[in-house]
C-alpha cells in the first residue's frame, strides 16, 4: 500500500450553514481502510442534488456536495485488487450499504432495506462520520463502489454519468426500452438530455416533451425524433395512447394528467424528479390500466452496464465545465434552468 | 324470435334529479336488434357507482342506476345464438364498445379506446338514447356483454360479481396473484370482501387492512390470513417492504404513504377507488421502484373467466336482499359504509 498523508487536510468548497453560499473551506478525509480507494478529484458534475443539499433537503453543516466524480487513484488500500495507482476511476451517488439485504445481494445497492450510505452528507457505516462529496480535492471509498473511467470517454463529460446518466439509464433497462417502443422522455435538461441519448441507443423511437419552445430544436438535436411542446393542449392531445414508455425527469408539481394520458394500455410512467407531490387525475390510471412508478439511481450492476454501454455508444454528457469559484453563480443558473445540459466542474482550480 | 310487448313501459326506480331520491318511474325499453337479449331483472346488486351516479357523476336525469344484474331471458334477437328464453344470465357494468379497437379485439372492451357504452347514464352506440340501469323491470343487450349465470351460485348472491367481483378478480389475476405471494387487500367493503375471497383462493397469503376494529376479525373469518388495522402506526410500521401486491379498494383520499411503504422492490399497489387524489409522498415510490396503478371492471374475456372461478371455487358476495322501496334507506347505509358486504334488490318486490 501507498501510504497516503492521512492526517491532510483537504481543500474543499462547502455551505457552512443552510442555504448559506459555498465557500473554500478543508477537513480531515479518513485514512484508507483495506479495501479503500483514495482518489485525487479531477471533475465533479453539478447536480440538482447538490443545490438542494445546501438548503432543504442538508443534514448536516458545514456540507460538502458532489456525487459525480472523475479522478485519478493516488493510492489503495492492502485489500484493494482491481485498481492501482494512476486508474482513472468514478464515484457516484452512493459509497456503501448494507451488503446483506437481497437488493444489496442483486448489487441494487440503491435499494438496500437498510438505506445506502450517500457520497455526501450521510453517514459512514463503519466509523460514524459524515460523508463530504467530490467539490474537494480527494475522496476516499471503497473499492465495491468506485468505477473504471472508460478509456474512450471524456473525463469531465463522463463525470454526469454516475448520477444523471445512471438514473436515467436505469429504468429505462428495467422496462426493456427497446426497438418498436414508442418513449417519452419528459423535461430536457441534466438528466432527461441523457435519456433522450440512451432511448435512441437503445433503439427506441424518441419523443421528447418539454415546455420551453427553445428546446425542441435542441431535443432534435440530442437525438429525438419527435419534440412536443407539453404546455400546447392540441399537441397534447394528440398524444394519448402513443407510448410504451415515459420516462419524467421533472422535479416540480405539474399537471401530470395529459402525460398520464399519452400512454398505452398497460404502459409506465417513471417519474425520477421526486416533486413534493403528483398532481393527476386517478382515473387517468384507471382508464388503460397505467402505471406511475419511481427509480433510484441505480446499483453497482446497472452503473457498470451502463459504463460499457456509454463506452460502446460514445455516450457522454453534453457539459459546461466551470471553475470552482464559479460555483454559486453556476447554482443560480441551474436554479433557472439555464445549462446545456450540466455544468461539471474542472476540479484542478480549486485552491490548494 | 319471441315477440315482446315492443312499446310496454318498463317499470323503474329512477333519480329524477341529481341527488334527488329514487322513486318508481317508468320508460320505454328499446325494441331488441337481431343480437340483443331480453333479460327480465330478478336481482341488481346496488354499488357505490350507483349512488355516486345518483349525485355528482350523473350525466343525464331520470337516472334509472343498476349495473349488477342477474335475470332470466324471456326474449331473443333473431341472430342469438347462445342463449335461449329460460336461460338465467347476468349483466355487468358495460353493455357495448367500438369493437374494433385492439384492447375490444383482445376482449378488454373496458379498455375501449372510443370508451364502453355504461350500463346506465351511458348512450347507446346504435340509436343514440341513454341506457337505463337493472332497477328495472328488464334490460335489453347484446348478446356479447351477457353471462350465463354458472349454475351452482345463488343468484342473489351472485349479482354483485358482475361489478365489484370482477374489478377485483381481473388485476389479481393480471398481477399473476398466486402461491408464494404475500397479497395485501385495503378496504373490507363490497369490493374488499370478494378481493380477500379471491386472493385466497388464488392461493396467496392474504393480509386485510382495515381501518374498522370491527371488521379485524370479519376480515380473518372471510378467508384473510392476516387483518392489520391500518390506522395503528406500530402496525403499518411492521408491514414495510412485505408486500408483492396490494388491492386497494379505497374510494376516499387517504393517506397512502404506509400503504406504499409496504410493497416489496418493483412491487404495484393498485387503486380500484378512483379517489379525487392520491395522497403520498413521491418518494416511496423511489424507494423499492414501486408502482401505483389503477384497473378498470374488465372486459369480456375476465369476466368469462372470473364466472368460472367463482363456479369453482363457490365463490359469491356475502349480500343483504333488500326491496326495491327499500333503496334509499340502503343508499344511506351504504354512505356510511354500514353493510356487509352488498345490498342486492330483489326485484320481484319492484310494483308492476
Amino acid at each position: 500500500m501507498n501510504a497516503p498523508a492521512t492526517n491532510a487536510m483537504t481543500p474543499a468548497y462547502a455551505a457552512l450553514e443552510r442555504n448559506g453560499p459555498l465557500v473554500p473551506w478543508q477537513f480531515e478525509r479518513r485514512a484508507p481502510r483495506p479495501d479503500d480507494v483514495v482518489v485525487k478529484v479531477l471533475y465533479c458534475g453539478v447536480c440538482h442534488s447538490d443545490l438542494h443539499a445546501t438548503g432543504k433537503w442538508g443534514q448536516s453543516f458545514p456540507l460538502v456536495p458532489g456525487h459525480e466524480i472523475v479522478g485519478e487513484v493516488t493510492a489503495v488500500g492492502s485489500a484493494v485488487s482491481v485498481f492501482g495507482i494512476g486508474d482513472r476511476v468514478m464515484i457516484g451517488v452512493i459509497v456503501d450499504s448494507c451488503r446483506v439485504c437481497q437488493p444489496c445481494r442483486d448489487h441494487m445497492e440503491v435499494y438496500c432495506r437498510e438505506f445506502p450510505t450517500q457520497t455526501f452528507d450521510g453517514v459512514d457505516r463503519v466509523d460514524g462520520t459524515r460523508t463530504r462529496g467530490g467539490y474537494s480535492a480527494r475522496y476516499v471509498a471503497d473499492q465495491r463502489f468506485v468505477y473504471p473511467l472508460p478509456a474512450n470517454l471524456d473525463p469531465a463529460a463522463a463525470a454526469p454519468l454516475l448520477c444523471a446518466g445512471v438514473t436515467t439509464y436505469s429504468p429505462l433497462k428495467h422496462w426493456n426500452v427497446g426497438p418498436g417502443m414508442t418513449v417519452g422522455v419528459v423535461g430536457i435538461g441534466g438528466l432527461g438530455h441523457l435519456a433522450v441519448k440512451f432511448a435512441r441507443a437503445l433503439g427506441a423511437h424518441v419523443v421528447a416533451f418539454t415546455t420551453s419552445p427553445a428546446k425542441v430544436a435542441a431535443a432534435l438535436a440530442l437525438g429525438a425524433h419527435e419534440a412536443v411542446l407539453s404546455t400546447d393542449e392540441t399537441q397534447m392531445a394528440a398524444q394519448a395512447y402513443r407510448f410504451d414508455f415515459i420516462l419524467d425527469t421533472v422535479s416540480t408539481t405539474y399537471p401530470m394528467t395529459p402525460m398520464i394520458q399519452a400512454l398505452k394500455l398497460d404502459a409506465t410512467l417513471c417519474s425520477l424528479g421526486i416533486p413534493d407531490r403528483f398532481d393527476f387525475a386517478p382515473l387517468m390510471l384507471t382508464m388503460g390500466r397505467r402505471r406511475l412508478a419511481s427509480s433510484g439511481a441505480a446499483g453497482t450492476a446497472d452503473t457498470h452496464d451502463m459504463l460499457a454501454f456509454c463506452s460502446a455508444h460514445g455516450i457522454v454528457a453534453d457539459v459546461e465545465v466551470i471553475a470552482m469559484d464559479q460555483i454559486n453563480k453556476a447554482f443560480g443558473r441551474l436554479a433557472r434552468g439555464d445549462v446545456r445540459y450540466r455544468f461539471v466542474i474542472d476540479m484542478a482550480t480549486l485552491a490548494p
